[in-house]
């Protein structure tokens, strides 16, 4: 249903004529509302946690100060899902989109301890904190294993939380129902997109098509098309706005990730808040990487044999590696994935009314721009 | 509300004239019960991943094998804490009991990798069975990692399963939103509880106050007293059979806990499914431990505190600490406490309505029995 010609848009969120760009400040503002929601949930399982003993502070901050930060990709995609499909700008629906904030943090604090990832968002990964916290305190036993755990204690009290908020969302019982399918399914795939990952690592695979096949998972669902079709669901979007959604979501997502892979090589760190060349000392097999080695000479494909997964790859080595993807024409080769999905993820949006098609659209340059 | 006065207890559970003891079937048929639940749930689930990719057998199976043991003792406390407060016998009461399953299951599966636990219900726990496989397909990197990041995902699943499975269980929405409470802060409380277990054993704490703290956290509450709750809270309980089933929750929860904790030093290996002193290898900080450093001399004292944590500790090892545990008077304490506790949980019963009195008067005996 378009948004706008049935009056659900409040004043403050229409903007203006079909076809007129919508004021930059939306997305700050959605931004701050998600982030207002967090930390006014996260208050009232602060007060959980001190009246179980103030030990458990710095499992609390450990949580909160993660979900200061991120880019909110996730809540702007289901926000706008529900809102292309005529739903009212809600505190609800603004209560579910930050709820994916809380699976980001479980997924992200999760993967940085199967990944070993010493930083994340700038700060030291939630494990390195619990590793530190054992060190500062000269604590018994093993240090990394007290972060492990702590590490692990922290995504799990993400994953929990991400339900308690979407069921306590104040969403009706029939709204929550309709959009479960979509919002366990999300969490299961991405479990298993997870697994596929470590596999395609361990396998030290090479094939384009499984590395595909593995962002599809890891990523693309559930960072652009599943809360995108949640919050189409729980608005009770037409079948036919939901195969928009879905394909936009595909490709987008799948855009996304390969943005993502070129920037864990190419990145500033200073933008990304993690290391330069962290994917490859930690031995990812990107899309990018399985270009490479289909592209480059015999003697570059030992090179990145050889150095793919070195924990101690230093600032030269990655750099020889940047050589390589950009001399084969790999890199050019992602960037030219990237542009093509950009342009499906655009192309679809042709049925979607505005101003959502217009915020989606703005969405498209976002997840995939070079600097992020 | 009594059962069995408003008839809504069915035929083949009536267990005749109050006062006489129900068929001991009974917790047969629950466990069969809850058991083809899981079965059920753990079908569906394995489609969604085998839609996914051929690779992830491994990880179904993982949580399938572990979930095929377990004494469900938590779903026969949710059970009756729902039958308790005049519930009838439906096949969702049993979804909701069999969610707390997988649960327990993700609990375990985090706990023994934080714990460096080998072996899970006889089995080799989740982590090392993840190892194996790597060990086993000669895969690229470290087992260990492998299996640590292996369990890790298979909790994780677990956790959002447990939560998939409670909203699914086809309970109404108003039942579920009234259970929703319980529901949320057991998650919350356990990852407490766990944090709380690691951190005593890395202070190497000996009060008894602190262990009956963590105790509290870690075990009572989800294993007993919550369960129980959320039945009744279902169920729609009065107020005063749900300050009933807290105390007595409260009481066998920690008395459970406490029996937990002697068969982790002097429980046979057969019945317990982990092996002789596998506690005393992992440094957990006990109320057994506490007691016995709190009555034994300055010499045996000194031999607890450097055997306590001590991976290489040997069968001989073991048996000395189980002496200074014996010769102290620790272990008698102990005992001493459990059949306190119990004795307290069993006299909270006298309000609760037969059959669940009786029921939950025979789960007493179950839950601290001394060869489980």
């Amino acid at each position: 249903m378009p948004v706008g010609s049935d009056g659900v848009v409040p004043a403050q969120h229409a903007g203006g004529p079909a076809g007129h760009s919508r004021d930059p400040l939306d997305a700050e503002d959605l931004r701050d509302r998600v982030h207002k929601t967090l930390d006014d949930f996260l208050a009232r399982q602060s007060d959980v946690l001190d009246g179980v003993s103030d030990d458990l502070a710095p499992l609390m901050d450990s949580v909160g100060d993660l979900l200061r930060g991120g880019k909110r990709l996730r809540p702007a995609f289901c926000y706008w899902g529900w809102r292309g499909a005529g739903g009212e700008d809600t505190p609800e629906i603004v209560s579910v989109a930050a709820a994916l904030e809380l699976f980001q943090a479980a997924a992200l604090i999760h993967d940085d301890v199967m990944d070993g990832s010493d930083t994340r968002r700038g700060m030291p990964a939630v494990h390195r904190r619990f590793a530190a916290l054992h060190r500062g305190n000269r604590w018994l036993g093993s240090s990394q294993d007290f972060g492990v755990a702590g590490a692990i204690l922290a995504g799990d009290l993400c994953l929990s939380w991400c339900d308690e908020m979407y069921a306590g969302s104040g969403l009706s019982a029939e709204h929550l129902a309709a959009g479960r399918a979509v919002f366990d399914l999300m969490r299961t795939e991405l479990m298993c997109g997870q697994y596929l990952d470590m596999l395609e690592q361990v396998l030290a695979s090479t094939s384009v098509e499984r590395a595909r096949h593995v962002i599809l998972y890891k990523s693309a669902k559930y960072t652009v098309q599943q809360p995108l079709l949640l919050g189409g669901t729980l608005a009770g979007a037409p079948a036919g706005l939901l195969t928009t959604y879905d394909r936009y979501g595909r490709a987008l997502g799948e855009a996304f990730q390969l943005r993502d892979d070129v920037l864990g090589v190419f990145g500033d760190p200073a933008a990304t808040g993690k290391p330069a060349g962290d994917d490859l000392r930690e031995g990812k097999r990107t899309v990018l990487v399985a270009v490479t080695l289909e592209r480059c000479s015999p003697a570059q494909a030992a090179l990145v044999r050889r150095s793919l997964g070195d924990p101690h790859l230093d600032v030269e080595g990655v750099g020889r590696l940047r050589e390589v993807m950009t001399d084969s024409g790999a890199l050019d080769v992602v960037e030219g994935m990237i542009s093509d999905l950009s342009g499906q993820a655009l192309a679809s949006l042709d049925g979607v009314a505005p101003p959502a098609r217009e915020v989606l659209g703005q969405l498209v340059a976002a997840a995939t721009a070079r600097s992020q």
